[in-house]
C-alpha cells in the first residue's frame, strides 16, 4: 500500500496543508488549523493518524493544479544538512584526507528552499547552480543526547531535498559553506511528508537524481557513511532537537561539479529527486527576475 | 548622554521586555505586548522612540535582581556569525593562507545562547569551552543586495555577544564549524539592545574581553577586516535580510585557544565582553548539570 502524503501548499495568499489523494488534496488545514496551524504542530502532536481518520472517505477539496506546493514544514527551528555522507563523495574532494570520523554539518535557512514543482532560482552572481538529491528526516519527538538505539523513534516523517548549491560561493571564504548553501530559493524540499512508521522505509532505499531524464546520482541509503541513527545521535549531542526540525542527510556522488568539465544547471532544466516510498521532487531551473 | 537600553527578560514563566533605568526596568511589554510581542516586532516597527516616550517619567516596575536576562531577540529568523574578521586572526590559524577575500560565515541557533548574567554551559563532552567577544548588529529594515552605501541604515540596534565555542568540536568533521558553535547555551547575547542612530556608535569603538578581570582581547572596530557595511552588503547578496536578523561580526585576536598551551574556561570563571557605548555582557561558567 502507498504511504500517505501530507503536503503544505498555498492557494493565492492562503497557506494550508492536506492529504494528497488521487485527483487532488483533501484540505486538512481547513479542519484542523485551530489546533495545528501548520504541519509542524501536526508533527509535534503526533497527529498524522487523526488527520488520516478525518480524511477517510472525503473527496478532494482542491485539484492539484490549483495548489502551489510549499516546503512541508514552513518554519522549522532548525534545518541541519549533512555533507559528504556517501561512498566516493570523500574521494571526490581530492584533498587527500581520510574518511571523516564525524559528519560535516551545515545549516540552511528555510528561505533557501522552495516547494515542489516550483523553479529553483539561478542568481545573477554565479552560473554554478548545482543539484544534490537527498533524503530528509523530520523530527517528531525532541531530545538531547539521543542514543543511537532510540534514534529512529524520534523521526516523524520523511521527505526529499534538492540541496541546490552555488558552487563557487561554497568556497568563497576561508571557512564554511554557508553562503553557497543559502541563496534564496536555490534548493527545494518536498513534495510532501510521508509519516515514518518502520525502519524499512529508510534502511536501504534507492535515492536517485535525474536532470532532464538522465540519471546523475543513484545510490542506496544502506551505503551511507553515517547512518540515520548516527546522525540523530551525533547532532543531538550538541543541540536539543525539537519537533519539526529538519535534517537533510547527504547526497550521493554525481553532482554536476564532479564532471570534467562541470555541468551546471541552466534555465529550463528539470531536476527530479526520487526515493522509493517517498516520491519524486521535481523542479525546473529559472533565472532570477 | 547614555544610549537607551532595551532588554528582554523573564520573571518566572513570564517573558517580557523593557527599558533598563537606574534602579530597575520599566516593563514595556506590559504596555505594548498586544502590538509588539517581543523586541523583534519593536525593531520591525522602528518603535524604539515610541517606547522611550511611553517610558519617560515612569518608575521601574521591577528591580534588576528580580529579572533574568534573556537574549534580546528571542527568535530571530537568522543568527549569522562572521569568522576571522580582525587583524592577526588570519595569522593565528597558521595555515599559510592569505587573508580571505570574503568573510567566513557560519550560523548559530538561538538555543546556543543564553542571556546576560547567566552561566555559559561547559558540556561533559569537552573541556575546551572558549570565549569570543563580538559586537552584534540587529537588522531593522530588511533587504536583498543592499548597497554598502546604504547598509548602515538597515541597522536597528547594537548588542554584544560572547560567541562561546567548543574548540575541538569546531574541527570535528571534514568541513564547517557548526557543531562546535552550537552547543546549547555555550554562548551569550546581550545584555540589551542599544538603538542605532549614528555611525559613530560603531565606526571605531573599543571591544574588549576580560576573563576574571584579565584583558584577553582588545581591539577597535576601525581595524576590522570586513566593515559593518561590507558584511551587510555581502550577506544580503545571497539571503534576504529581515527585521530582527542578528549578525555577530567577528572577534579580535586573543581567544583562549591561541595561548600556548591553550587556556580553556572552567567553572567559576567570569567572562566580560565590553564595548564603548553598548555595555558589558557578563557570564560565569558552569558545568552542565
Amino acid at each position: 500500500m502507498d504511504h500517505p502524503r501530507f503536503a503544505s501548499f498555498s492557494i493565492g495568499p492562503r497557506k494550508g496543508y492536506g492529504l494528497i489523494v488521487a485527483g487532488g488534496v483533501i484540505d486538512l488545514s481547513a479542519r484542523f488549523a485551530g489546533r495545528f496551524p501548520t504541519l509542524k504542530e501536526v508533527v509535534e502532536a503526533g497527529a498524522f493518524g487523526e488527520l488520516l481518520a478525518t480524511a477517510a472517505g472525503q473527496k478532494p477539496d482542491h485539484a492539484l493544479d490549483e495548489i502551489t506546493y510549499e516546503i512541508p514544514i514552513p518554519a522549522p527551528e532548525k534545518i541541519i544538512c549533512v555533507g559528504v555522507n556517501f561512498p566516493d563523495r570523500n574521494a571526490e574532494y581530492k584533498d587527500g584526507q581520510a574518511a571523516p570520523a564525524n559528519p560535516s554539518l551545515f545549516i540552511r535557512f528555510p528561505r533557501s528552499f522552495t516547494g515542489h514543482d516550483r523553479p529553483l532560482i539561478r542568481p545573477p552572481e554565479s552560473p554554478q547552480l548545482d543539484y544534490e538529491g537527498e533524503i530528509v528526516i523530520v523530527i517528531g519527538k525532541g531530545g538531547r543526547r539521543i542514543a543511537e538505539a532510540d534514534a529512529l523513534s524520534h523521526i516523524a516523517a520523511l521527505s526529499l531535498c534538492n540541496e541546490g548549491t552555488i558552487r563557487d560561493w561554497v568556497r568563497h571564504a576561508k571557512f564554511n559553506v554557508t553562503q553557497g548553501k543559502n541563496f534564496d530559493r536555490s534548493g527545494s524540499i518536498g513534495p510532501w511528508l510521508v509519516p515514518y512508521a518502520d525502519e524499512s522505509q529508510l534502511a536501504d532505499i534507492r535515492l536517485e537524481t535525474r536532470v532532464n531524464g538522465d540519471v546523475r546520482q543513484s545510490d542506496r541509503t544502506g551505503r551511507m557513511t553515517f547512518s540515520f541513527r548516527k546522525i540523530i545521535a551525533y547532532i543531538s549531542t550538541f543541540t536539543t532537537l525539537v519537533p519539526g526540525d529538519v535534517i537533510v542527510t547527504g547526497t550521493p556522488t554525481g553532482a554536476g561539479a564532479r564532471f570534467d568539465p562541470p555541468i551546471w544547471l541552466k534555465p529550463g532544466d528539470v531536476v527530479e529527486v526520487e526515493a522509493e516510498g517517498i516520491g519524486t521532487l521535481r523542479n525546473t531551473i529559472a533565472d532570477e527576475v
